[in-house]
């Protein structure tokens, strides 16, 4: 079931480079990488304070040799180990991608980065060019592309489920410089406001790298020209924080794209509508786990993550077969299982338990439903009398 | 931030009993442990027959050594590594729950239990006590009351926001035995289907357990009483696949629950309302990641998950502080990691790449985003004209 | 393609009885006999007062003389006149249709008459029987059933289209008695709350009959039996304001009932689902365009009112040809015409406009719109540039 | 509560201009002017052929010698009337807007008049001139800005409840012309594809003009300027079905419009989303009683129409004040008395029921009804016992 562990017998080895607290990004790419069991992060960089690295390794569970103070000192050292590294998550900020991704694929390490590749164009042309020549498996964290009904989009677009294409609308709009957090960065937007850092525009570098993303995946094609306006909603800001783009695909289709980060009130709205000769479909991010399709018959239909009419790439990359069950499903178990790890750390080292961990169902909780079932089937034995449950 | 890593320097030592392939709560449970780096899973027993034990444990990642034929026997085993197991997680059928968590519990080792605790409501009540008297800490995974927003809810009603206690309705309706499955069973099913193994009645036990819990949690109470129609929906059929259930709360308030496991083409739809004299909150699992209240005045509030304006309970249950990034988040990023591995993989073996694990973004297609960003900034600059990309 | 105009040459005589301010049922019967130009309001009996019936009905439009101080009058003189009344429209207290309706019976009248029939199940038999007897025409205002996606549902169970009947749910919440309305009861409630006039269960006759009709209606079955608890939420309350019933149909199936008018903060909620061996539907009053059909097959369909691939008994239900044109439409345009209408009293009589009547689009606004269109086609002609509009 | 029957003692005497069979708008305005008893359609030119004119103006009830052939003539002959119209509804195509309501007002008639007003801006500039200077009431049927929640908005948003104004996006989606239907056009849409009748823009005309009312009406502001895209999806057709506007208003927030009628499969979708500083507000068509607004504090609330704590604007343009009762209530309600108008016309010419027709529930359901509430209180009285009904 898990490749990696049927190929190699054990999961890859993975090192980080950057994502230390407090990265939003970084817990996000560590959970991601460590969910399936295909990886062990066993190696990384996170901070080029040494101090600092080997704190910060340490509270990934990284063994104290194995923190580095730099990339560079990294692929040296872990090049002549026996177990070192096989591939690199690069989670800093953009202006730092270029130099660690190039080292990374120079040495012939798999490389996964996150968006956008870099701030500039050619560097960007580079990284591609070195990595091709190379040989080396790259991937950039366009992550909406990893849910399963975009999957099921892009196949169903590439099946010809909507005709031909003719419209592509992609929206992404956000709260995140709905206040003026100039005045009151926190550390995880600081370096973004920073046009050295974050790139020449915050907006485009930071969701509109995605919604390009989308609307090329969807539709399996490139842009072939576009017509921006890019600006600043907030009067006196100094980065970009609004986009509204016009444009074509090489395939003829229009599109437009509307971005916007200091959407107040906004959650993380994402919207792909995809338009054709017989028919369209759309997803939100709000309600990732179904797909709408509907076409000029008046038929409606609406997929579901985990059912069994999906494509064969929506199916792959799903984690529990039935529909009903949202992928959250495995955090809220999770949940359990991290409230019951406080639990045992408690009683591990005699310490008290913290009230908000104390509230799972434990053994008389699941005593009080199985007297619940007994008393169900006494009820209905009875008559469905009322019966009380001492 | 992990508390285990900052109180044990290392995770809890986790075996598992139970959840080989087909099972599907398995993997669910295995994800789960490891989603937060807070459990190491290091043994198991995954059958009875040592040789499928060994192969079963193998393909999670066990070494062969600690991939044990029978609970006893790992315990004794483990007891005596220094590095031996700390907690168990039991996930067999239902009718072998009693006998595992209690060998565990006279080894004074922590115990997480899938539902329901028992079949038999002695069982259960022992088990309980003899926990009790162990002092070790014990969980049951009614995940439900995982997800953050039931968390806010129970936080919501314990604090008054409904006012006093009216009704509770609860719904949990699932399709898993729309089809005539006794005909052909998968292997998921089929013990379910034998009350010897699954208990006498696979509604109750298998989901109402989960309604009945959600009730409890959610209002803070016990039931006092029942009165329950518990038979079947499908002619012909000899378990259970329906209950409707009239009861009443401690605290004096009424309530109703729906259960059907033969809804033809629902996807596992739970549902829970708790009304009170000035107001009632509603959660449906579809959309898990925000809860409705509602009040008499008029006002219909929309919680988020995520965002800053949750109690306690829900803000510690939520990985991604940020209202509009669901849970499934973390899934759509594994998966890009996922096909990542997979490239990893081809590449270190020589071996072909699945063609469906190749859609993901690479260098060339980041190298797109980033000529997107530049062509933006080109329109915007030139009067927002139109230009191409090359 | 009206019906009545094609085959009369004039709309229906029809009396009305009940419904003086402040009925609010009053309104939407009068309403709804107009709607579609099918009746002409042209007698009725809205007080027993004679003096005050005669002030009610001229606030309606009727004619002095042909507002009478009861029934029996009204029929009496109204059966002298070539243009006397053919039909009585019934919306009165409960505790009245009996001996109203049977007037009207007696006088060979068609009658329509508010739900519940009469409070008492003997009336209402012979009520049923005495139409049956005089071949007149009878009608209950079970409104929900005249949605055009209750047709539509009802169409499709008889059809097969979710296969054998198995369960059938109906939810009915209101919040008309979540605050204690005994100590301020409005007048539209006060009748309700005596159990002489508004029968023996509040819950029951005002909401109970709906569900009770809607799970008759959609199934096409009426009950075999049922199992009810009915009771009261609200502590020292007096009526009837819960009830949760079981049910069986004639032809086998189950069904659950859950009405509460003790609802805070609930929104007139009305749920119908029905189950059957391969499928289901749903309807959500909140949705009432729209209804959902899903087997077991993963296939779900939304059917939209309007849309071309509906069951002749939806369609001829539909004034709007056309999906996405859901029936507010209707009353959203009425407001562009009532708020004209009081511009154009305004004018007339000479006096001030209500400022809040006053933002309708008049033909400046209508200007604008034009200036618009002329503007955005400079902007496309001339490269799509930014135009002022002056 | 009409305010004409209170001022005038009777409604206004209106005159429709165009909307004969089979336009879809004709039986749409009629069904608006008489829906709150506020007109009377007296008279009328269905058409320029006289014969045609007198038939068609019978089936909407006019009387023969008030079905004219021209608005000319209707003009001269109801002035000579004592009982002659007071104002004009104009829904013939778009050229002849301009003739006919520059005819009405020479005559000092009050005119509400379909949207566009005219094709050409200055014809709609001296219309607007005309109308001020003659002093009549003038509307245009910008219907969507009759929406409770539209009304609501525009209140929320001139109250400040979004801060100031930053972004307003405005989306008309419709799928008119996603099908080729040059080749196969039905009468209502003939002529708009004539841009000699329906204006040099069909897309800007049809719904543009749609969509800017409804960004001016809630904003409170005019466009300041506006750049945009306008053209066709389809290949080879002639008129417009898509446009893309960017815009700014005259107090400096910035907007964007997309609009289509190519959408295939959409159902006449409608979205308007204001952002302000400090939160914004979203309404959409198809769930039109309600209204969100969300804000950087994690509030997100849902208005209702029908809600006490909505505005006065709001409130003046609701006719069921309890919130729950859409809109589309009326309607059911008026299918039930369409059927029973079917009944009785059937009964007194002694002809056969469409089956279609007989579902409604008569005095036999009503009386099932009944014997459910008495069946319900026995089981209750009984110890929640089974019941059986006959």
């Amino acid at each position: 079931m898990n490749p990696v562990q049927a190929a190699l017998g054990r999961p890859i080895r993975l090192a980080v480079v950057g994502g230390a607290a407090p990265s939003l990004i970084g817990p996000v790419h560590r959970t991601a990488a460590r969910l399936d069991g295909r990886f062990d992060i066993v190696a990384g960089v996170l901070s080029s304070n040494a101090e600092k690295a080997r704190r910060e390794g340490a509270s990934i569970g990284l063994a104290p040799e194995r923190s580095y103070g730099a990339v560079e000192d990294m692929i040296a050292a872990e090049a002549i180990r026996a177990d070192g590294i096989e591939a690199v998550a690069v989670m800093t900020p953009n202006d730092s991608h270029f130099r660690i991704a190039r080292a990374a694929i120079a040495a012939g390490l798999d490389v996964i980065c996150d968006k956008p590749l870099t701030n500039d164009p050619l560097d960007a042309e580079a990284l591609a060019t070195a990595a091709a020549g190379a040989g080396v498996a790259t991937a950039v964290t366009h992550n909406y592309s990893g849910y399963p009904m975009i999957r099921q989009a892009r196949a169903l677009v590439e099946a010809g489920a909507v005709g031909e294409l003719r419209l592509i609308q992609v929206e992404y709009l956000g709260a995140g410089l709905a206040l003026r957090v100039e005045d009151m960065p926190d550390a995880a937007r600081r370096w973004r406001l920073d046009p050295a850092k974050g790139g020449p525009s915050l907006v485009l570098a930071d969701i509109g790298t995605h919604a390009h993303h989308l609307a090329c995946y969807v539709s399996g094609q490139n842009f072939a020209a576009l017509s921006a306006e890019v600006g600043t909603l907030m009067p006196g800001r100094r980065v970009h924080d609004y986009a509204q783009v016009r444009f074509t695909l090489r395939g003829g289709a229009r599109g437009s794209m509307s971005i916007c980060q200091g959407a107040a009130g906004v959650e993380n709205h994402i919207l792909v509508r995809v338009f054709g000769s017989t028919g369209h479909i759309e997803w939100r991010h709000r309600e990732h786990n179904h797909l709408l399709r509907a076409d000029t018959t008046g038929m409606t239909q609406i997929y579901s993550r985990g059912s069994a009419n999906l494509e064969p790439a929506a199916k792959r990359a799903t984690r529990i077969p039935r529909a009903g069950h949202p992928e959250g499903f495995h955090e809220a178990f999770a949940n359990i299982y991290a409230d019951f790890a406080e639990a045992v750390v408690a009683r591990r080292l005699n310490q008290p338990l913290d009230p908000l961990a104390a509230t799972i169902p434990g053994f008389r909780e699941g005593a009080e439903g199985v007297r619940f079932v007994a008393a169900a089937l006494r009820s209905q034995d009875e008559g469905q009398r009322w019966v009380t449950l001492g």
